[in-house]
């Protein structure tokens, strides 16, 4: 029998920070990362892959602003630009992974799924948002849409402006968890939970509705991989490996990291908080909840034997 | 055994003319027409909801232009917006229709696939785009954007400006048909081809790319049908039955047409082009490539013993 693998793609895999992000980018951009997914499939796996929409959903925003300020257009909540954004990754994936599986004359299906994801409307987050999304605002332009719709601003750390911060609540229930498992074990690619999921909850028993939230990808991956019982979780980055006393004289890179060190190290700091820290959590969470490991690496050295750092129950 | 129906909502379910396109619109016009869905369900069919995307993907149009100008966003093509409008609307008609499934105690699964389909770079569609999409521009503006990119504009018949034109070729695979088909059958819900599938064609042997076109949602359902096997095409558009002489003292509504009639029909022209011409065109693909009956109604027919016009091989 086939092992599984669900793989998380950063949402820079396809739009790089020193990008415009036309889409002769990102399709280029994500042609060389599935070119690397292709070593998983010849080790005999199973595919799910999962994507951030970081900068993508920022530009949705964006666009989604500038035509209620020029043509009027009606507002578009952020489940609705997640869902945009689902459409948009899974397809540009889709179609390129297609190319590099036909290049490779290797016959597989690709299927995407727009994800929804349940969180709950009491978690705490939503009572802390912090996740920072969308275009700059003006301390007025932010004070006069907060009055307006509720939402929260703050001011950027470096100074660039006022930005609207949404709440990220804990990942819950992964719809269609039970079809993704079927499809990827029958042999099919499978890409889904695009962006963390469209966030949802239940605003009365038997109604669900959309909310204003952020779902974090890897943390939504990770409980994807557990509920599918994937063999292993792999979680791409900018970095070969995890480092400790990163950038400093001190830095250590790690082949391997367990559990109870990967807390240690969280606690003492080691990882940036938006960057590798939620990459740990994540890959905590999956270690814990299946037995099984987590990698955390770069694309380019996916299936390569010992690559990357291998978190690890003990 | 179950029988399985294709069932085709036009864009304008979710968005009406008269409305603005607010996301509790097109929540709640969705809510209403998968209502209608479940007397199919009661009828033991199982289910693939296809959609239109003609109001929302002219909104996604609009944004992007509006994104370019006041942000300097890089333009989306049109493959890339009809993707933005798959994801969004399938999440949208997903979500309502757990509700409705909720409130009935009625436990199915529903499955959103982004999906694609294959045109041919040679249709002579291509040599003449006839379909208009996005804003309207003055005749200087749409000169210097038909000078960068190419495009082809026309100017409105009523007046209003001048708008691109993109060709509407004939779908010829739709992408994922085996997966849609299989989890059908097995009892879930799939939502699949929305805006008519993600126009793609190949560039060059093993490599493909998506075009600016659009595809009539009607012909791609009506592909979709056939290939799957359905045993029955609903299109559902904004009257209760077809008519000859429509609009005329002569009047009259179709219980039942045969695609000879239909044909015959076509020919008189008594369809209104880009609205009931491409229904009747699809209906005869579907009954001619099947030997079953598609039927043109309103969503609210939908399971009523003898509703609609039922278009038929003799």
């Amino acid at each position: 029998m086939k092992k599984l693998a669900v793989v998380a793609f950063g949402g820079n895999a396809l739009l790089r920070a020193n990008e415009k992000g036309t889409i002769d980018e990102q399709e280029a951009n994500a042609y060389a990362a599935c070119t690397n997914l292709i070593s998983l499939i010849d080790q005999n796996y199973n595919l799910v892959v999962t994507h951030g929409n970081g900068p993508q959903v920022g530009n949705i925003l964006l666009a989604n602003t500038a035509g209620h300020k020029l043509y009027g257009l009606p507002d578009m909540p952020l489940d609705i630009s997640v869902a945009y954004s689902q459409g948009f990754i899974a397809y540009v994936i889709e179609q390129q992974l297609r190319n590099v599986l036909m290049a490779k004359d290797m016959d597989r299906d690709i299927i995407s799924i727009i994800t929804q994801v349940l969180v709950n409307k009491d978690d705490p987050a939503f009572q802390n948002p912090t996740k920072p999304i969308g275009p700059f605002y003006t301390a007025d332009e932010a004070a006069a849409i907060s009055n307006e719709t509720k939402a929260v601003f703050k001011e950027d750390a470096r100074g660039r402006g006022w930005r609207k911060v949404v709440a990220s609540p804990t990942p819950l229930v992964i719809f269609n968890r039970q079809t993704i498992e079927k499809i990827a074990r029958e042999g099919h690619i499978v890409i889904a939970v695009g962006g963390g999921g469209i966030p949802c909850f239940y605003i009365e028993q038997n109604k669900l509705q959309g909310i204003d939230a952020v779902i974090d990808k890897d943390l939504a991956s990770s409980l994807l991989a557990s509920q599918i019982r994937a063999d292993k979780f792999f979680i791409l980055t900018d970095v070969p490996k995890v480092c400790i006393n990163f950038n400093t004289p001190q830095e250590k890179a790690l082949d391997k990291l367990t559990i109870a060190d990967a807390k240690r190290y969280l606690e003492e700091g080691q990882f940036g908080e938006g960057s590798m820290a939620p990459k740990i959590k994540a890959a905590i969470n999956f270690v814990e909840r299946s037995g099984k490991d987590a990698i955390i690496t770069e694309s380019t050295q996916l299936g390569i034997e010992g690559a990357g750092t291998r978190i690890t129950i003990i």
